[in-house]
Order: C-alpha cells, then structure tokens, then sequence
C-alpha cells in the first residue's frame, strides 16, 4: 500500500539520456524519455499494437517508437504514426505527469487530474550554489516502510554501520520526535563525543582538526510520501553543536527519496548535500563512495527482514521511543492512504484502466 | 493451449547421440533415445518404480536403463527387466509416436491412435541434393502464438533487425495474405531497392554483384501445429523477382519449427534452406552465424512482450493488416484446438493418464 | 511432514564458531550460537523488536545481540537488555533445546517440554578413540523420505556409484529388511566378488591387498526420526566376512543424518566412521574425499526425483522387495507422525506460537 498521488522519484537525468528507460513505481510499469523540446515523459510501458515493452524501443527526433513494428508514441499516450497505418482509432496508453526538478525525474503515478507541481517540497540545497550533492541509487527487496522506520530510527548506526556513522552514544542519547501536519521529525544530539570515522574524513575534507571532541546532530525529516531527508553533522565540542558557526563544523544533509517498486521492492535514491567546499568534485566523490558502502550495509538487513516479516505475518513487532519516528510516519501515510481510498470510492475512478478514467474525468 | 494431435519437431537427431535427452513438449515431460535399431523413441520421464526421470539413465545395446536402480524400459513403455525382479505387473509409462524425417525427430504428444506419418507435411528441400541446411534451437519464455505473430508480420525485420535484415522499404510494402484450408499464406514485394546486410552476403556467397538494386521478396507459409516456412531472396532488379533465373538471385526458405514447452516457453527451431552452393559447408556455416545472430535479437523483445501480456492479461490487442497473418494462423490453431476439444469430450478420453487412455483404446 | 518431537541434527560445532548461524531446520527458522558458559543454543530467528533475523547480530561474551537495534537475546528467548530501553515487557522468542554430542549440535524442533536427552541414540563410534569420522553436509532440493529411500535401498550403488562403489554383484543379491520397535534393518551380503574402487582403495588403507577377491557386507539401519546408519565392509574372501578378524577386513559405518529444512529440502550430513588406522588423518582426508564425490553423484537424481513427484502426484510408486527398508522405515515415521497429530489434538498446543504454548505448559 502506497499513496499514489504524489510525487516520487522516478530516475535521475543521466538514466534517460539516449535510450528510453522502463521501471516499475508503485506497481506501475513506466517507460521514460525525452520529448522533442527535451521535456521528461512517462508513459505505460505497453504499445497498444501488440503488447511490446515500449522501453525496448528508440527515440527519434524526441518521438518514442516501438521496437518491434514502428509505432509512433505521442508524449499524451496517443499514438502519433505507424508505418503504413493509420492510427486514430489506436487505443491510448497512459501517460504520468513528471516534473524535472532539484536534479531529479519526478513522477505522479496516481490520478493525473490531481498532479500539481506545487505539491512538491521545495528543497534549498539543490537550487543553491553554496551547496554540492552526490548520491546513488539502489534496488531493494523490501516494503518501502522499512525503509522508513531504518531512517527514522538511527539507533540502528550503532550497529549496522559500526565502522563508519555508528557511536556507542547514539544509543545512548535518547531522540525526541515530533509531527507537524505531514511531517515528522525525529532528533538526536550528543555533546562532547569522539567523531567516528565518517565524520573524521568530512572534518578533514572542511579543513578542521579530526581529533578534537564533537558535538553531533542527526535531525529526521519525514514529508509524504516517502521522503527522508536527514540534517547530519558534527561541531568541534562547546561552540553550539547544530548552532556553531560555519568554521567550527562539518555538516550536511542525508538525502533520502524512496520510491516504491512494487509492495516488497524499492527503488531508493540516496545521497547527501553538503555546504561546504561544494566546489570540490573530489570531496564529493570521496563522500559519495564512503556513503555507498555504509549504505549498501542496510541492504541485506532490510530484505532479510522483510523475509521475516512475510513469513510471520501475524506477529506485532514492538513500538519503542526510538521506533516513534517510523510509527509516525507511518501513521501520515496511512491518512493519505485512508483519503485516496474514501476519494476513490466516492468518484468511482480506476487508475489503471484508461478507458474509464478518462468519462470520470469529463464528467467531473 | 496448443493441439496436441500434431507433430511437433522434438528434437535434431545429434541430440540423441549416445545419452538420451529429457525434454518437455506440449507440457509433456518426454525422454528420447534410440532404440537398438536405430530408430527414435520417445517415452514419457518418469520411472515407474520410483518416479526417476529415465533422461538421467543410459542406453544399453538399445534398451534405456534407469539411472536410479536399473530398471529397462521397452519402446512401448513397458518395462523389461530389471535386476532380481519380474517387472510383468509393472504399470506401463506413456509412449509418444516418432517419425525421424527430414533431418529432425518429430514427436506426436496427443492421442497415439490418431497418429500418421501421412499427416507430416512434404517439405522438398530437406530430401533434394540441390538443397543444403543449416540451423538451430533457441529456448523462449513466450507462448508459442507470440512466435506465429513474429513471424507472420515481418515488419519487424525493420526494427529488431535493423542491421541485417531489416530494411525502410518493408514497412512501406503492405503485404498480402491468404489462407487455404489449414494454410496462411503473407507475401511482401520490394522492387528496385538496395539490399541489406545478410542478402549482401547471400548475394556474394551465390557469386553475384552484392552493390546493385534488387527486387526482394517474403513469402510466408504458416501450417499446424506452428511451423513457418519463409521463402525470402533478393534478384538483380528487373530480371522477375521471385520468378528470376538462378544466375540472378540468391534465395532460400526461412525455417522454424515452434514446438510449445510449456504454455509461456517454446523449443525454437530455426534454420534456413538454401539451393544456390549447396556444398559449400563453409557459406553454410557462415549463414548460419548470420542467422543465430539475427534471429537472437527477437529473443529479448518476445519474452518482455509475454511478460506484459500476462501483467495487462485484460488488454485488447490491434489486428492491423500487417498481423493478419498472425490473426489468421491463429484462427487455424483455434479451430484445430476446438475440433481436440470436441472429440475429446465425445471420447471422455484423458491423454495425460495411461490408465485412462488404455480401455478406451481397447473399446474402440 | 516430520516428526518435530525428536533429535535432529542442526550443523556441526564449527559453523558456530564466531557469528551465530541462522538455518531453517523442519520449517522452523532457527539462530544457533553459543552462550556464555559455551553451550549451544537454538532460537528463533526473528528479533521480537523490528523483526529482524538475529542471525545477522553478533555474540557479545556469550549473549546474542541484534544486529539491528542492538537487542540482547537471552538464552531461553527472553530479552535481557537493549541501549535505553527497559525490556520486561517485551514479547518472548521461542527458544530450542538443544544437545551437543557426538561431534554434532543437535535441536529438538518440536515441544521443548518433551525434550530429553536420553531420547537420543547412543552412538558409539563417535565416543571411541578406536574409531576415527569424517565427514561433510549438502543441501539438497527433496523430500527427507526420498534420501532415506536411497538409503535403504543400495541397488542404486550399481547404477548412481558406478565408477566407485558400484558393482553387479549388488544388483544381484537379494537384500533381507527386518523390523523390531523403531527400528529397520536391511542387509546385503556378497560372496567372493572384486573390490570396487573405492573399498581397494580402503583395503590399501588398511594395508591389505586389494588384487583378491573378497566378501562384501552392508547393513543399513533406520533409526527415527531420519538417521540411517550403514554398516559397510569388505574383507578376504573366505575369513568369515561380516566376522572377519580386524586384519583381513577393512570396515567402516556409513553415517547418514536427514535434517529436514522443507517439506522439499534437507540439509543431508554425511560421513564415515572407521575402526582402523584412526589416527592417520591423511587417510581420513582422503575417505572424506572420496565420499563427498560419491555422494554428490546422488545429488541430481535426488532434486530430479523429487520435481517429478510433484509433477505426478497422483503416481503410485512401486514397492519392490529392494524397497522394503525404505517403505519400513516410512511406516514408522508415520507412527510418529500419527502420534503427534493424536497428541497435538488432545492439548491442543501449537507449536509454532510461544504465547500459546506456554499457558499449556503452565497448566500443566
């Protein structure tokens, strides 16, 4: 179960160029491209001639064409040509709204009518100068919620990635979480700490000493539908931890948009921005390369749990203080969930099937 | 769903040599091996003893042996012997009638009484010297009526094959098709165009000027169960096409035999039949590379193109003239499985259980 | 189905050395490792608080912890601590009684309350200094009873081991099964016949000449739930056999422990005990060798077997005289399963759920 209409990430620019790319969100199969005027589009990932992946075909001159008899792909869903045929009688595919924004592909997979670019958060640290980003993408066997409740609750450093983010103190210090309408957020503060390795290599890459004590910060912000973006850093000890001024600190913000494959496989962009030397490609990638390894260590935790969880389907599993953050969030998604369900009941509509969803829409 | 009373190529006879072959047709698991004269037998895998697949046994002086306990089994599916034991009560296994012929061994997995050799059609190519062949066999996750489809419509050659055998001008030549009793037949003409790739090849491989203009043509021969036979070639323009003299032409018979594994996989055999050089093993060889190559390109694209179908099981597909092949072949293949049907339930016959099948055999 | 009342073998010692161990034994998905006083313990392997398996944890001075949130696992399934928590209440894990003898863990997947120690054989090759073991484990895709079959069965020696312990003379005497309790014996003897390789080779080991011919003896024994024991030997012809003095045989006990993982899968541990030369390790590495060939030739037909049973479900299997071990053995096993299907009904417990199963113990 997933909100469906919402923005999520879909792909990052450099996967569209050239080739269409073909990828499953929130169990629908997509194929994206670029149109003629360079514009992102996403489609069904079906040729209404005879079934053929639409992804396994070209794009020429920003027109989608199937790779098996020439089918022309209009960026509506509508076939446009076909050697030899003519083509307004052709049923429509679907077409998903996309925005391209913050250096990524978004993606509506919901009701089209309701797709508002201005529903999208705005995010500071991609649109600024001051600011540089690296980050990845994996694919997960896991329910996205999971993955939520791992960001939510960093408890799990401590021992997931002991030899890179993970302190004993994070344990320790007991988070505080909050809800302000859809968001949620979860903070934790250490004061006078050893910084781990991680945080070492970034105090370095920011010109400060590495073996002085810290104050850390991890603050969580969870917005709908799946976004995780998480203000990380460490202060040298006794100038204001998260308040200290721009030279006595190395911070950043861990970047987190997870995109549901289907209900047990994710798509998971991951990344971090940082103010500091933005500049510097090398930092960049040096940071990049330490965060794919520390978080490719989630990987089989989180698909091994999922396992578990399909084969003991009838267990509760406990809510603790540091589990509030993820049972918050939880909760949002479930009211969004609740409404999609209410509004889908009340106006009838089918998303998966074109030919119904589009009198629905003329009769609204 | 496939006819059953059909003769399905099984197997070439090199596949036969020495240890027998285990191999499911029609969603029959058969093993093959050649009896002590030489002749192909097809039994069904499965020991009566103790369930083992007899393809894991051997042949002995013509006799298969299970591998598990040394049980013989006789082409009739009758065991025979076996170490210390009077095997007279053992129940029979299924046996499937086998014709060798025209370099392959085919197989009738259906009703064994309604079986006859005559019912295998004439194919010239395979008994005349002037012809020579060379082909192989691909394993395909589609439902055999995919391949039908493919081959039917060769519009595709446009796109999958763009390298080869593809060319513009197919797309622009509407083709034509007919169909006579159980035949459909889809023909193509191209006149005064430039050859392709592989008919450049073929062009030089017959001794003839590979960089003039040609008239191409494809002829398309679909007969149950699922065997297509092409006739393609390419002339030095203005000498008559298909009816050119030998001296101007190069042409050949596409082959392909599609025997279902399953319900979503097939046994493709491909191959071609040529009667320019018919000695020449080494043009044999290298149109066979070509081909490999060539027709591994439909590969991907059918098995994505099933993957969908069984997503969107509900979706309409288009009957575009160019699939009236297709369409048509179908309409054979459902009539045949309607007249199987039919005579099946007249018959209260059950064709999976021996059993069953031998006191209506005996009633008859 | 498998009796879960009653000693499997788990692993061997050595795969819990270090990380603890997860492994599915019986559909139970277990964790072993060992506690502070070195004993091994068996636990589910599903962290009560997220659901994470503690197989992918550690062990801290004897205790297990989660690998995910830090959890720590008392011995008995009752959470003993975890960083800023208090844990009384949490919920308990089941836990597995476990024994560790004869060189193996061994676990009780069934009602801990019927657990006892005394229930397991007495073996007492694994406790002499007289005998040397070696041995090794597969998994393999089938059913348990289908690798006690093969077994109690050793025609298919002829057949499955031809290049090793094979021979004709197998085939050819008859072998005699005998019952008494729980227990199954079959036994086969041949007179005057040639060595097989692999007992040359033995004979060699044991500094006997392996160029004569000689008496040959094997005599399997069932025990429940699914432990076959084979007593194997060659020795002179004409010493007595079976009887022989130590100098003019050489003998060993095959060892076969059956742990079910599925109703479709086992975890098979194998190897062999021999009372001659037990100190010469080279010679042990070399049985142990040659074993894990020999019985990795059973592997394939096994899984085979296995998929056409499931294929033809409704097949009855024949039961020869060389079956009788083999049919035996399943008939007491489906005592035991009757057992404790009668006893089952009568508490109504539920093995697969702690907080049923413990108000039943508690009353009574």
């Amino acid at each position: 179960m997933f909100p469906k209409n919402a923005w999520y990430v879909a792909c990052m620019p450099d996967e569209i160029t050239g080739k269409p790319l073909g990828r499953q969100i929130c169990g629908e199969a997509m194929v994206f491209y670029r149109n003629a005027e360079g514009a992102a589009v996403a489609l069904e990932d079906f040729c209404p001639h005879r079934g053929a992946p639409l992804s396994l075909g070209f794009v020429r001159d920003g027109t989608l064409v199937c790779g098996y008899h020439g089918l022309e792909m209009g960026c509506q869903g509508k076939a446009t040509g076909m050697p030899g045929q003519r083509v307004n009688g052709f049923p429509s595919i679907r077409h998903y709204p996309v925005i391209e924004r913050y250096g990524f592909i978004w993606v509506w997979p919901g009701d089209a009518a309701q797709a508002d670019a201005a529903k999208l958060h705005h995010l500071e640290w991609a649109e600024s100068s001051a600011w540089a980003y690296g980050g990845g993408l994996y694919h997960i066997r896991c329910d996205y919620r999971l993955m939520i409740d791992n960001l939510m609750d960093l408890t799990h450093e401590t021992y997931v990635h002991a030899n890179s983010i993970g302190q004993k103190e994070i344990d320790e210090a007991a988070p505080k979480t909050t809800s302000e309408g859809d968001t949620v957020t979860t903070s934790r503060f250490m004061e006078n700490v050893a910084a781990p390795s991680f945080w070492k290599m970034a105090l370095r890459g920011n010109g400060l000493a590495d073996d002085v004590a810290v104050d850390r910060w991890q603050i969580c912000h969870f917005t709908p539908p799946s976004h995780v973006l998480i203000e990380v850093g460490v202060a040298h000890a006794g100038h204001g931890g998260y308040h200290a001024p721009a030279d006595k600190k190395a911070s950043s913000i861990v970047v987190d948009f997870i995109t549901p494959e289907t209900e047990t496989s994710i798509w998971y962009f991951w990344g971090m921005a940082r103010n500091f030397r933005p500049d510097d490609a090398a930092l960049t990638a040096s940071i990049r390369e330490g965060q794919a390894k520390i978080f490719s260590e989630d990987l089989e935790m989180l698909e091994r749990q999922q396992q578990n969880l399909l084969k003991w389907p009838d267990r509760k599993l406990l809510k603790l203080n540091i589990d509030a953050g993820g049972v918050m969030s939880r909760r949002v998604i479930d009211r969004l969930l609740e409404l999609e369900r209410v509004k889908g009941e009340s106006e009838s509509t089918s998303q998966s099937a074109v030919s119904r969803v589009i009198p629905v829409r003329a009769a609204t």
